[in-house]
């Protein structure tokens, strides 16, 4: 993509109403703008970037065996009713009047919406297990929305709700999902670790939240040393035996919350635990019978007898996401994102726009790394070198290609985004080493 | 994909509420169902034929120069106030009040939107010219909601708006747009004719409804012979000249609904016209500065003047077209997809569930379909054969690989959906011709 016919409306000064990093950055970079009171409409750069986040936690997903469905936005007010959370709720569900003077509602959640639709067509455990998931925008009318996309009204969100005939089968599914959700943030390049969570009486230990490590993170963390060095991806599982035990070692591993840190538990001495800032990103939940007993959701089981779904729901920020890989990844000079989310891989800067030799160069640099599908965004405008570089580190491309006088001699600056790390190299070793 | 671990409720009887085909057989194909009045919940099988034609839209509207963003779907009152639209709109207009008594709405369409968006961010006309386009659910209380997703009330939609400093540019972003149109409908196997739309007093010619030709269309639409001849993928359209002698061929060719046709206005003999049902799939609409002018949205010119931007906006029915292509494609037996918008390439039958060896030999070809990239839906369920065959045929997918009594001497059945065509051939043959 060349940046002269884009859209990317940076800006140099810090917008007054953002107050921490993420937000001001992402304005800053023009990844998104504010169109209401926490609703943001998503620019060029920010949308590739939550399409990307969209597609891992997809890919995820798909992997663990869940299906994708696409419920609507809006539900009506009465499948609340029956479930009862429609007084419940409070004023943070948006509720709406159409013009036959129906109650609706713009959804916060799935749980009755997917309670519904499996109840009407499911009708034998022949058809279980299964889990649905979609991907959606979702309202909640937050009083005071902040924060940019990390506490934003419309928000995108992954939820996945997973139908049992038993426990055995609902915590088979619980586990699943723990190991697709370690997988997914693992692959998203952030250091994610799921801490216990309340679940009502029920759920036992099947509630978790998974707080992702970032400096600026809104709340505190606590855990066991060894999670640093945990690799989710490295593990390879093919049975219910071997998810199991890695269920095991996962969750007999120190981790908590503020509220929830007790000093002293962490079975290590305190002064090894680690003390860190994290965000929440997702929360995995088993909840039993709360929805599908008052929806009356059942199958027939092995015994020809009527039985109530086991069920839990399993949600992942996906908006927030990119505000909290940002708060995980950023410094003085902008954003620096991991390679899998970035809008592009490398940010190739024209430094002599006006010089048709060196254009000419450029231009075959940039062809030759599209040829080789690598996603690159040229700096061709006429601006000022000192501009272009300022941009481009606030934009926070892992790979910065810079064609300026070393052309001449068949050079260019490749830069790595995060480390700052620079060198001048060949042209043939710079298309190497990025289209490798 | 396993039917036997999927979500693909089919219905053997015809849902009452159902007037048309499409409606009838996305409930009895288990696309959709409805979760409010003229709301639907996407099936899987649904939502992989609503994401196929979304990304062939996304495909053409990025190959035409148009740049992807994300508006939101709540948007605020005021900004409809600056355009004189939010009285005038009526009561499809869904309005909103949210928990500080700010008022709001469900965006119908974004106009308004995008440009303000624009507005606040391009000062020059070197920022020009830009598409912006983003695809994103839409709503309209719709009355009476009817036909399915023809006529739902939340609906996805592609809409693009193009900025341009002059009318001659605004031609050209036009024009690029009926280019990108017509190649994809015609991606899609549809046969999509512009036809000539009203577009008050500024538009001149520039206003062209997209309709695709079905049996079962809503209105009557009239056109030339050569439009069934057309092959817009065939053309190839490297320079504004191209581009400008392309469209005022096909602007040439007559093509006329039923409110405007005027028999003897096509330039040939009455009886050579061709009289078909149509279905309105996108609209294209030059609108010069009718939102511009009342938002203030202008740049400097090269004169250094304020000068009011000019504007279009290019609309496809994305949610619709899927009702659409069903109309244009099934038959007595269900739907018959076209193969680039299909959920799956292949239907592949196991007639011998409970049979090892004859399970084993399917469950090969499906490993090896998989690897070769295909798309297979295996219907592994233990159900009778006529159930099965009834099943694949009101799905609808392209080709359909029947393993059965041949299978002891190596030989499946093809058949193709839309010819009913079938063959017996040996295994090797069939994988060559369905992963070719």
């Amino acid at each position: 993509m060349r940046l002269s016919q884009y859209f990317v409306p940076t800006l140099k000064e810090t917008p007054a109403e953002a107050q921490i990093a993420s937000h001001r950055l992402m304005l800053r970079a023009g990844l998104i703008r504010q169109t209401s009171a926490g609703i943001y409409a998503w620019l060029p750069l920010g949308l590739r970037v939550l399409r990307k986040i969209e597609n891992i936690v997809r890919e995820e997903q798909n992997a663990a065996g869940a299906i994708e469905v696409l419920m609507p936005t809006l539900q009506p007010a009465d499948l609340w009713r029956q479930s009862g959370r429609y007084e419940a709720y409070g004023k943070e569900m948006l509720r709406i009047t159409d013009r036959h003077d129906r109650e609706m509602l713009y959804g916060p959640t799935n749980e009755e919406m997917i309670t519904d639709l499996f109840r009407r067509e499911i009708r034998t455990y022949r058809d279980l297990p299964r889990n649905l998931y979609h991907i959606q925008w979702k309202f909640r009318d937050e009083i005071r929305p902040r924060f940019g996309v990390m506490r934003g009204r419309e928000f995108l969100m992954k939820d996945a709700y997973s139908f049992d005939l038993d426990f055995e089968g609902a915590k088979r599914s619980y586990r699943k999902m723990f190991l697709a959700y370690l997988r997914t943030f693992a692959r998203m390049g952030l250091k994610a670790i799921p801490m216990r969570a309340d679940s009502g009486a029920i759920g036992g230990d099947l509630s978790h939240e998974f707080v992702i490590l970032a400096d600026t993170g809104e709340s505190a963390a606590f855990c066991h040393p060894d999670w640093m060095q945990a690799d989710p991806l490295g593990e390879r599982i093919t049975s219910d035996e071997e998810l199991s035990s890695f269920f095991g070692k996962y969750t007999a591993l120190y981790a908590a919350t503020d509220e929830k840190h007790v000093p002293g538990k962490a079975g290590i001495p305190e002064e090894q635990v680690v003390r860190a800032r994290g965000i929440e990103v997702g929360h995995i939940f088993y909840f039993g019978a709360k929805y599908s007993e008052p929806l009356g959701a059942k199958v027939k089981g092995p015994d020809g007898a009527e039985t109530t779904l086991e069920m839990g729901s399993y949600g992942i920020g996906v908006s927030r996401l990119v505000g909290a890989i940002i708060e995980a990844g950023h410094d003085g000079n902008g954003i620096v994102w991991p390679e899998p989310v970035a809008p592009f891989k490398v940010g190739l800067l024209n430094l002599k726009a006006n010089d048709a030799h060196a254009t000419g160069v450029v231009e075959d640099i940039y062809g030759k790394l599209q040829n080789a599908g690598v996603e690159v965004l040229l700096d061709d405008r006429d601006e000022r070198p000192g501009a272009k570089f300022a941009d481009m580190d606030l934009i926070g491309l892992p790979w910065q290609l810079v064609g300026g006088r070393g052309l001449e001699k068949g050079l260019v600056e490749v830069k790595c985004r995060k480390t700052g790390a620079r060198e001048e190299i060949s042209i043939e070793s710079a298309l190497r080493k990025l289209a490798g």
